[in-house]
């Protein structure tokens, strides 16, 4: 009887000074392995002399293990100076979702987890407001009300820092989650803390931005996933996207159709970033 | 036999402190005229108190030509207090196009006029570049070359402003001119004066849009055409279009790229002002 | 003491042969009873001769109340023959939402009722199956459980429409019901019973749309949402949205990427009938 | 003294069935050779199991010309079956556009190799029609008018043959040509004669779909790009876009929205062929 191997993908995520041989030189080492790639991108930024890669290889056709494929490329990587991880996709990431009173982005991300189309685990939801509590645990998640005193913030963000490190999140997501980020956690979680920006950045940074948008009068509002610097709505952009307004449209109504671009550009923000799409250099991104 | 009427259409646009009534004082004035109405629109601002409205006529269902509606709407006009004109769709809009060296814009629009679509006369256009003359002189529109010299711009604006005021220009498109129009310039031509911005307002204001797009690694680029007033892409937003880029794209890649919104965006705004379809208001707009 | 009058408004549409007068007449008899317009919309189909109307009317500015409206609006419209009938905004409208196994559009519609942003009562939700009940029941919405017999379908249908009778719907949502739906119920609810069907109509019309598109090999998928008449997908549009594909897209991607367009076009096809914007005449819509 | 070397790049593009090592062979191949990849994309149907790549070469890091390059890949290319051709990136298509009455597309195209942003020649504009011949000529490009006889349409197209074959053409586009392409020529210029259908395919195959469009009362227009086979509107998709419609749009709104996304989409469309970017099998096509 013949036994069904389940799918399952390695991804091996690579950026490194270019030169000539590097796709020769990895995609030769996966093939040695067996390996059959079902998914391949490359990007040379010929201006900055940055080449970036991401390979997606079937499991099931490798003769060794994701830890001997480590240990084996390791040499490789060397010789080519290459920033690199391979994360096995059977594997799921942890991931804390932070949010404040507003629900769009949380409801978004928890029903497409729930329905299996975020790939993650959600080991838990932290808040500084009770109001989200049914919603959340409605989905069998744990839910944490970590109140934020505005005089006296510390203490919540070390009270947050310790679930977080508790449930060893790989990732963190400020669906909304309205507080300012302290340069600790932004740089503990570099490249790893996204966060939707209610506006089309570098337009109307700071707070109330869908007001500032009503009243320079323009005609497209947006939003946008990045991640988090110090730097407030400074870091790195995964996702944009616009929906069109008019005057007819009062503050109100461009807070409600934000609303769907937010939370849509958060998604796919997430999804980009758990498939391993996102390489971060400086303050862009690559996005495969 | 029969005398077949050509379609002709009168443009009434109104603007006034919002009040009970005034759709049923403008639309029974007009029907008591045997007004056909062929397209309306009314906004109301209701946090600003202010009432918007764009009527079009059938002229062959008036009992009265365009002067004696003029004289006659008057007094309404003055119990409402209305801004307030109307015109005759028949008699074509005097447009000056201003371009520099690019010509993308410059050839969008003289196309769209030429194929008939854009409802204009353009009598001449400027330039402080030769290398356009070409094209224009064969659309059989003249072509008048202003330099600029860096060092003394004035008697440059004094020409333009000459040439303008000679063919009794209503509008002046700037069809990617790069020089700063002196306010005195702006002031004149106040609500008629329309230029295309390289980026996505208020995102990347002044000059290389294009670049600091590229180096702050948006997903998307776009283009505003707005009317001028002396701040610098400040004035009032006609119109404002995006298209998306990515790491693929360097800085060529993105200025190619926005070419396309660009000119779509200026030939829209273009289009919506002749069209009457435009009221400013403040630093905003209302676009029917 | 002032009393604070709470914000209150009143629809009125109307459709009815053009003629010169309408809207002198109609916002004349508003503004008698004092009625202030806080939105204003009309549309002449020059074509066809026929003029379509929607207006809001703020109520607190009224003399007079719905009852006497009606009432008193009534010889008005059999004037002009009319199509007509006014709505107080303060009474919702009863929708009961039918779905099969799919969640995606269901979700979507109880979020937006439930976050308060679609303005309406959801007496209770159908299905022919049990796997979304403790979904709606979270909402606190009753879950009708009617199953179909695939080879006897009506006792099925008998009891849904009981249901729906019992619970006086104004307007019965198909989100994603993969039932068809027998042409008495689509006669009794005519402009009533909205369906999404999960293609750019009127592209791979019938079953699994999403197989079709990827065996044609096109670039954009879309959603249509439209009201159900008699013929299978041919009932007029309301709403349409496409999104980008590529050939790195199998169905599966095509169903996941299509599932945000038929949320999103199925939510504002809802929003906008309940708003009383969408005016049907023959096969088509009038949105406004 | 340094010779600056001018950019320089091969394009080589290959599909073939699905293997391990493919891309290992591949790129070692070209690095061996010292080539330096600019810009590689992949992809794997894995359902078809077939293999396509995209690989750029910068011509000036090889230590070969294109015709040793050529010879030494053929042998390679035999091992894994691949379809594949190699072309200098220096060496522009021959590209002949076929025209009617309609100008838009034409211009669209000829403006577009006049700026230097489509990178080919354009040996000459055939057209049934005399109207764009000085519009043609301006650009220095011959115009051959070839009537059609209704009642005799093959004379017209082999004159029309004889010219395309007497100019070499590499490829040939439909500008909205609006003669049916005899089979013979579809077969002989298969996967290099593109054609602008202005529908969204396969929504209104055939002719007049802007009537059929209206009258369906769909609220999304579009245009298609595609390969010419015997089948009318049935080949390869390259590209597509839409345009947001109205109630408000009669039919020539609609033919005018329309015109702004046929020749977008056919100059997208042709620039992905001029780069060697889409690769068809069957009757779908890779757009890298």
């Amino acid at each position: 009887m013949n036994e069904v191997k389940e799918p399952r993908e390695f991804c091996l995520v690579v950026s490194c000074p270019d030169a000539v041989g590097i796709v020769a030189a990895v995609s030769q080492f996966v093939a040695q392995q067996g390996g059959s790639l079902t998914e391949s991108n490359h990007h040379t930024d010929v201006a900055e002399g940055w080449f970036y890669m991401r390979n997606v290889i079937d499991a099931n056709t490798l003769s060794i293990d994701i830890d001997e494929f480590r240990e084996k490329f390791a040499s490789l990587a060397e010789k080519f100076e290459m920033n690199w991880h391979v994360r096995d996709g059977h594997k799921k990431q942890k991931v804390v979702l932070l949010a404040s009173h507003a629900s769009h982005c949380l409801a978004d991300l928890l029903y497409r987890w729930h329905s299996g189309e975020l790939h993650c685990d959600i080991p838990c939801v932290i808040s500084n407001h009770e109001n989200l509590r049914s919603m959340v645990e409605w989905h069998g998640i744990p839910f944490h009300y970590v109140p934020v005193d505005k005089n006296n913030k510390q203490p919540a963000f070390d009270k947050m820092n310790e679930i977080i490190e508790r449930h060893n999140a790989d990732t963190i997501v400020l669906a909304r989650y309205m507080q300012i980020i302290p340069p600790n956690l932004c740089a503990q979680y570099a490249g790893r803390l996204i966060n939707i920006h209610h506006s089309f950045l570098p337009s109307f940074i700071g707070a109330n931005p869908y007001k500032k948008a009503f009243d320079r009068g323009v005609k497209l509002i947006g939003a946008t996933s990045h991640y988090v610097t110090e730097d407030l709505d400074e870091g790195p952009i995964i996702e944009q996207d616009v929906i069109r307004v008019s005057h007819k449209c009062n503050k109100d109504d461009m807070v409600r159709l934000g609303r769907d671009v937010e939370k849509s550009v958060l998604s796919r923000g997430v999804r980009l970033h758990l498939e391993d799409r996102v390489i971060v250099r400086g303050n862009k991104t690559v996005v495969f």
